[in-house]
């Protein structure tokens, strides 16, 4: 439980002051499947109550559609919208995701020796340097921007004050690794683990590109290089470099799963911006809610979740096969 | 019918020096769900028989794993593994996901619309420029690297050749753009249509990266340059910009989609390359097989089948509600 | 929101006293999918608390186990159970599926005129006689049993209340019709209407057999007699008999659909019955919690519910096809 | 793959005088998955040609609507509809469930000491006495009508051929049952064990009714004389009868599984009966194609098959979490 409400905060807004300054509590109440802190096998039910919407923030949009935000798309879907925060289109939807995820990561430590961290890679044009085979947790906590580059994480949140102050928004690349994964995992053709976690990251608001091992950057090498040698290793193989990012033809190899999800800039900023009105009428508007310039910090322990669901669930499909 | 060959066709194997000689004749026999040239509305079986595979070809991969294969994580999955051509990790499984698509893509048009143009935008370092709301299935037919770019065809056509004489192999990237999809398809949260969309075109052999719009160059973007205004148009809205690439909240706002998938080089490459035997001892090994030193121009195909098999799904969803 | 307070209370223990006397308040809490009464499109969570558990009632069970209930298989299952209620195996869940048939109903009234009609027919020897085709929901409620023969309604209440009196418990059949639906719901082989119908009913506490039109009296009958024939019906046809059910092949064919359910007798019963603890010692128990001696009544509007829900799934799929 | 087609050829026609006399050979050519007749892990495909379909034998269809069979409802739902031997809605179908069955059972009795035997328990008023327990495969093959029990074999023979001079067709009751299941398949609430038996057996072609244990019969017992009593069984428990039919709440208890199938007599018969044209006008129609008089003895693999492709779903659900 406290582990659990522990990985609530990490998502949590109003951390510190580079993140949006809504209070939101995230307090966990579980309804179901837990009897004196043990899980009883059935499904776990968790609430979280969302206690500091304060819908007089957004009241223009009901008015007016925020540009690169899902209002327009919802409206031409369901005819109606939810007015308060952005109804299910809303990033606290991932408060669900991150409990969710605190579970599997839990059991994907104890019961199969697998360790996920997350960080943040990159915010604009600021890369870090971080060698994912070693980075822990502490690494990443160290500063509120999750950069385990202490001098980049600086540079980073220098940028995201300066950002903030003109009422402008950056964007980012998130980069996890999974280490201890066993080989094994995935299912061909359809289901490839790689495939599953691209679902599952792109899923997450704002995210608009994926990559797993070499990704983009790996189509500028040729075969002669990027192919990861197979050297033997205690009774069995492991490659000695990761290209493949620890998953060939779908299934995990034994080498750290490394893969990165690209965030692009939050939508809401304070400048002023074109756009329509509901009516399709030419006007303007500037965010006033509380928002995040920068959601990469913040976006990592939401990777960190999916990436554990993903991996969890082809756990258990290859537990029920072997 | 004929549309159907023809799509199987693009994908084949053979179809020009570019590509790798295996003579698969690719001819689909449909085993159910037409009559007289009708559909019944019931599943349509179609089935093509893999004629030309040799297995003498790849006997060595018997004994060695082959870099940056499936070979060891199939072994190390299921204990076993299909010895002739890769068995369910070989490319060849695409000439299913091909004619389906083809199927979809014939519905996606005439039923609503919308037109998919899949093409090779970027080859190892050499990178086209083409314009996505206008480039048509002629200008990328055009060339047999199906780069709608004459001048950095050519380039790309020769760069490709010479790679081949090395023993070396080449990656890049299919960009894919869907004309025409109308506003409201896709899910909240968490079959959002870009995560669908990175799921499918992640699940294609090589495949290292997807993007949706500005993908990862948008991370470099403030808010104020990335969002895309609203201005009015016909009685509802459209963007002037679409680094959303026609995506937001995971539903289509009615601006083409646009994507992108990154393709490794191809892993079996003739120069000998460091590995393991199956016993797990030091050995070297040498592709033999026919093997494209580039899938690029093949995998347009497999792209728009991917794209247009997710936006069936998806336009077939949303008749359900609406 | 009346409407679905109202179906609550129509499932709700301590309506009357053949019933049992927990007082569960069953208050709907709606959290998500409404916005000033009107649905949003996207998913309404529906919440009702457990008010009135007196997990003191059941104590014993901590360490016998039940016989005909859950309690064995849950502990070999999962090697732990929920002790306050019988955990997920208390028929309490099905407040759920009231509250979704409840509105799964109300679409299928408004937007498919499609009226569904539950009631008991038997319970214990005494079988009732009900028209389906004209069978309505103010007859149903007319008697605490629900059941719309009054004669037999009587004899029925007499039953159950000597029943209790005993200590004992009693069984049934409840028979539940839709009138309305259209033809072409249904999918050929593997989710017929019939088999999808099967299992939403089966999956309620304590249902042990299914029957669809003949049931199993069909069997006893020859195809000339069982073969439904047709005649012309304004621009269409209808059977002039209905032992098909309204579903013929997996499709509903435009007659009233008409299912039974059957529901052994109540598992808990205050006479003392043989058993064994949780150590596998023989022991004998007797139930003390307040139950139903005779759950009939408040199954109708499960069947119901069920019904509705699997109807409104092939509703919305036809909808995408068509 | 022997073990296979034996199962197969028990599905097939024209077995003996009491089946159809259509000749399909239903020899099966498997496409994938097996290397020197090991499984491979991945998808198995199985195919068996259609190849004694006489279309000519069904023409009058063409025009004329079969009553109770599925024509009416595919042309409402689809506009069009397989006219060569009933198409999807055609028990030839169920060959390949069986086919898949067979490989079901091959695995739950060498992995997991599962057996499933299957027999006709019911023809018509005429019913067997069987004992779940003991009945074995030979006992069920001793006669060509499956039933286990020798003199109602031979009047059930009788009957049929007596059945089939006249034209008309009979129905009647296939029972199965499954010994060795261990305790704790199934899953709570909405996969429970027994609900996805009735989904599988009622999804057989004529099957109106199903029943696990008690079913029917046993809502007119009363709790005290229906609940199983527990008594110590080799450190765990065992029940002393088994009404409950070896699931309680979703979950197998050890006991052995008992369930009943319902099917209603062949729809097709020599003798004339009413129906309407597709243009829905009144005319007679007779059966002329070789069709069954009575389905049951062919039934019973394919009962066989459901349970065991459910059971095998279940088994590996529960290797997953345990």
């Amino acid at each position: 439980m406290d582990a659990l409400q522990a990985e609530m905060d990490r998502r949590r807004p109003g951390q510190s002051k580079i993140t949006t300054q809504r209070k939101e509590g995230d307090r966990i109440e579980i309804l179901s499947g837990l009897q004196d802190g043990v899980t009883l096998g059935t499904p776990i039910l968790m609430m979280v109550r969302n206690e500091d919407a304060r819908s007089r923030d957004y009241d223009e949009t009901e008015t007016k559609y925020r540009p690169s935000h899902a209002d327009f798309a919802y409206d031409q879907k369901y005819g109606i919208r939810a007015l308060s925060g952005g109804g299910r289109a809303s990033a606290r939807e991932t408060v669900g995701r991150v409990a969710a995820g605190a579970l599997a990561k839990q059991i994907l430590r104890e019961r199969f020796g697998v360790e996920i961290v997350g960080y943040v890679e990159q915010i604009h044009e600021l890369r870090a340097t971080v060698d994912p085979t070693h980075v822990s947790l502490g690494d990443v906590e160290a500063t509120p921007v999750r950069c385990p580059d202490p001098q980049m994480a600086e540079k980073m949140i220098a940028l995201i004050e300066e950002t903030r102050k003109k009422g402008d928004s950056l964007g980012g690349v998130v980069e996890c690794v999974a280490r201890g994964v066993p080989t094994g995992w995935g299912e061909p053709v359809f289901d490839k683990l790689e495939a599953d976690l691209a679902k599952a990251v792109m899923s997450l608001p704002a995210c608009k590109g994926f990559e797993i091992g070499s990704g983009f950057a790996g189509t500028k090498m040729t075969g002669a290089q990027h192919n990861d040698p197979f050297i033997p290793a205690e009774g069995s193989a492991r490659t000695t470099t990761n290209y493949s990012g620890g998953i060939q033809g779908g299934i995990s190899n034994g080498m750290p799963i490394v893969l990165r999800g690209a965030f692009k800039p939050t939508a809401t900023i304070v400048q002023e911006q074109q756009t329509v009105t509901t009516e399709f009428q030419p006007t303007t508007i500037s965010g006033k809610g509380r928002h995040d310039p920068c959601v990469l910090p913040r976006a990592v322990p939401m990777v960190e979740a999916m990436v554990a669901l993903v991996l969890i669930d082809h756990a258990l499909r290859q537990k029920a096969i072997s």
